[in-house]
């Protein structure tokens, strides 16, 4: 928030009566706004653009530190209008550094995975690093936590009361993902945030993948305003034409672009200006694989999209869906100074990235110094649970030796999970995973230290041939997922994570074979994103190694509690059936 | 605001549970989100759409009323993007009755000449009437009042506390009419409510007229959204590439659309999405005899606009604009039912309109009956002044006969007021107006029982040869602004003005030749639209027989207490001199 001294400031710097921190000349504007190419030059004072004219010699002394962006093309930041930062395992300050050299200067996230271990008041120390990196978070209160249905554990539900209390304040900038399940049924506490939205004339962010016709009515029925999430371009066309801003989504596992973007290039090119680009969420590994949003400039520009709709849906478009476009989304006076000097936009190679209005990266080469803030003892020791032992994760019944037909949650996807029956042995009362039927135990420990909820299931599809795999980053709860094929090295998967104030591990006979730490609030790290990269690729290397055949073991299991990915889900509470929203007993029959 | 209740029955109307009141069926809609044209039904339930699709079935039953809008096409309802409704002189209920049928179902206004007369608690009165009214009026805080420099006398004063207060309701829709003075001279109390606008994400609306270059850079750093006043097409254009969002102004004497609309049509087609469209001040007559913001549409197309984007411009663009898109500017589901059955895209005439769900006229037919409220008596007797003789508007010099260089204003236009010095008779210590030398005497009294003011001067240019004109509806202060040659005759126009709680009157040798009376806050009148413009043939009529050649006397005098108007106005506390913004003493020299 700007001060009164700031903002006359400011003032002064728009008429040049205070001189320009830094100046970019000779480059071509790639004006957002107004659909236009042309030269310009721009002067920057602190945090702002201050000007941008032909002549800008009235905003410059002998202090201002020119760059001179001859041949080259100067974009607006680029903006990720769904992210949910945490998935990505990186500290808010090392997000920044993965993201910030592929051009993203703004972000738009709830912050929720944070909240679920920490809460609205922990969340204090995050805004405060926010506050100290050069990347901007535009934060929505999430409509309810626990997402689940039924309702998991975690550190503190969202309710409607905090958003009568919480969403007025000047650094809440809507409601983040209310689901349309929410909307639906409509849920009393969801309905009060939805109210105090009204209120407060803040953006209601929606999440209605696969929603067409008298659903998606319903759901529009909210005052929604922005959905990020379609699977197809005929749904994502119906949502534009139904007024909704419609985001794609294009990240490490749900890869929805080139499918979307028909709506525009096949269909209704009119479209285009309520269209904008997101992640959702991405790995450190993806980013510095493929980009961010630049990589969905690339990839619009590649299906049809013309440069400049391009670059307006990962810069005005974005701003303009979640109304913080006043602040962010293009190259004009009295806009934040986050600016992109790139070759050309139809090839958009950043070489210069200024957010701020500091001077991020130069020439490819990173400039800005990234400082990891000093952590509160809160933040650092969140996994409230004493060790654990083989015997929490098998699974007792009532018959001694015999068998029993167990419903499995099968694993076909990383977003399907169906129902598959296996029947397992039992042996000494206890129903024993199996190898040759490529059945897994899986458990969910509470981590909060609220009720010490142990759930038991089991998994197939993931072909374990031994060992364990755990982790505590896990949305939406972030509650300790675990499963294996053997109860020792699934306690000493956990035991692991307990000692480590959270990570991701894999664990076989008795040996820890690959650990990442996250002792951020147990699911992120301040590790260099080269560094954590690294280490998920040898955690990955090392989860084949007790033979599972998915691409992504680790990242499957930490999705396993999201209990809002059809059919199946286990959460602290228990096994969950997504198509009753209701708990189930997988044991289904025990023979003798 | 809805409640909890409405809310979930809007849920399940949305979902088809409730039936709708109101279908439309048959119509081609104008789909100004996507920029198509399509057969689309709609379904209706009380003020909302919750249906838009091509099979409405579900939505229907036996007590839905149904609409054929078979050949037609279906435009959402216009907005007039800023609009003082009093300048109009009519009541807020008649003003909407006057441009509904020209397809006007919103509007953004600051009711800033109510609040001069009875203060930001007598509002109270007109939002009731607002509410009741089938025209929406989405209402900015003004950034301060009085407007005038140096300051005025009004009922109420706005400061930064007024901000910090009322600026969160949820009925406040921004900051109105910031000018760009008062954040050059960073006035303190426009200084605070900017602030308060950044805090709460509401949007800053501008007044920038004749603006570009560093000026407006340094207006921008102020964080204003939107602007509505650009002189010609470089300035509009400029305004568009610096990010702002334009608004084109079309009023009664202002008309800049042919001007401005080349920023489209010969220089940039690409501002198209930050161009919409504003009347500012119309008046009954002229909305009768040449529409509202329909003749905008008209008018755009005329000049080479596609059908698509003028009706965009009038619509979803000023949604946008003003951030009120969430509610209207479209035809989708959640929206506010605002809705034109036309003939087609190309011509614009409306037959059927529908406003907040509500029939108003079918085949231009009136249908909604306009109710007039019962007005309180803090509203219809505004007027705190006691009767005037001839006596107080004289104005007395030092010297007993002679002669006075005096320093005049003379109106060259409505919006141009030059210095000219004048020699006039000194006549028992009295200055004298001069039939030959075209020179009434001109007074203004403030009216709210504060100081009891009464200014004396002098204008040039009328050519009145009798009598005298007087009003109480007179931006921005609204106190009684009186001129003639005849001070019997200007006092008892006043008195009549007194006598009748407001309005605007012609006297001539001691009769009262024409009089509107304006009893609603001594500005505005209950009549109906068609009589109100009578009166006003009539009032110019009488006005003429003064012998008045300016083509609107009466307009012109009640713009002359406007400082913002160059080079010179009149206020209750004197004579003033724009281009100082400083008090003037119209008596230069006296001779004997």
């Amino acid at each position: 928030m700007l001060t009164k001294k700031d903002l006359k400031e400011y003032i002064d710097a728009g008429s040049s009566k205070i001189k320009a921190d830094l100046a970019i000349i000779n480059g071509t504007l790639i004006n957002v706004d107004t659909s236009e190419y042309y030269k310009a030059n721009i002067a920057i004072y602190k945090e702002k653009i201050v000007a941008v004219d032909t002549d800008i010699s009235d905003y410059i002394d002998e202090h201002t530190k020119i760059i001179d962006a001859k041949n080259k093309y100067l974009s607006p930041g680029l903006i990720d209008c769904h992210i949910h930062v945490e998935c990505s395992k990186l500290s808010m300050i090392r997000f920044a550094q993965a993201v910030l050299p592929h051009g993203t200067t703004s972000i738009v996230s709830g912050l929720d995975e944070y909240i679920s271990v920490i809460g609205l008041t922990g969340l204090k120390e995050i805004f405060q690093e926010i506050n100290n990196s050069p990347l901007k978070v535009f934060w929505g209160l999430p409509y309810k936590t626990p997402y689940t249905i039924p309702e998991s554990t975690i550190a503190y539900d969202i309710s409607g009361k905090d958003h009568q209390k919480i969403q007025s304040n000047p650094n809440c900038y809507g409601v983040w993902e209310t689901v349309r399940e929410a909307v639906q049924t409509k849920d009393e506490s969801t309905i009060e945030a939805l109210l105090e939205a009204q209120k407060n004339h803040k953006p209601i962010l929606g999440c209605s993948p696969m929603t067409k016709g008298k659903q998606l009515n319903e759901f529009l029925m909210s005052g929604v305003r922005v959905d990020h999430e379609s699977y197809d371009h005929e749904e994502l066309l119906e949502k534009a034409r139904k007024g909704l801003h419609v985001v794609i989504r294009e990240s490490a596992v749900t890869k929805f672009l080139n499918e979307n973007i028909k709506a525009l290039t096949e269909k209704t090119p009119g479209i285009s200006r309520h269209v904008s680009f997101c992640s959702d969420d991405v790995s450190a590994r993806y980013i510095l694989d493929n980009g961010h949003i630049d990589r969905m400039i690339k990839l619009a520009i590649n299906a049809g999209v013309s440069p400049m709709e391009a670059i307006q849906m990962a810069t005005i478009n974005g701003a303009e869906a979640n109304e913080i476009d006043n602040q962010v989304g293009s190259i004009a006076p009295g806009k934040d100074a986050d600016i992109l000097i790139i070759d050309q936009p139809g090839k958009f190679n950043i070489e210069t990235v200024i957010s701020k209005g500091k001077l991020i990266e130069e020439n490819s080469k990173e400039i800005f110094e990234y400082k990891i803030p000093k952590r509160s003892n809160k933040l650092v020791h969140t996994i409230n649970l004493n060790h654990v032992k083989a015997e929490n994760f098998k699974y007792h019944v009532s018959l001694k030796d015999g068998s029993a037909k167990v419903q499995t949650i099968s694993s076909v996807g990383p977003f399907v999970r169906k129902r598959k029956d296996v029947t397992l042995k039992v042996k000494n009362g206890v129903v024993e995973p199996n190898i040759e039927k490529d059945v897994a135990a899986v458990s969910v420990l509470e981590r909060y230290g609220i009720n010490g909820n142990i759930s038991k299931g089991f998994i197939s599809g993931w072909s374990f041939k031994k060992g364990a795999i755990a982790t505590s980053a896990a949305p939406d709860d972030n509650n300790i997922v675990v499963a294996g094929v053997n109860y020792d090295d699934m306690a000493l998967a956990v035991n692991t994570l307990i000692d480590n104030n959270g990570g991701q591990v894999v664990v076989i006979d008795g040996k820890i074979i690959s650990l990442i730490q996250l002792p951020v609030a147990g699911i992120a790290s301040d590790l260099e994103p080269q560094e954590l990269a690294k280490q998920e690729i040898r955690l990955d290397d090392a989860a084949k190694k007790i033979g599972s055949q998915l691409p992504d073991p680790i990242f499957y299991l930490s999705f396993l509690p999201i209990t809002a990915i059809p059919d199946l889900a286990i959460t602290d509470g228990g096994n969950v059936d997504y198509t009753q929203l209701k708990y189930f007993d997988p044991i289904l029959e025990l023979n003798s």
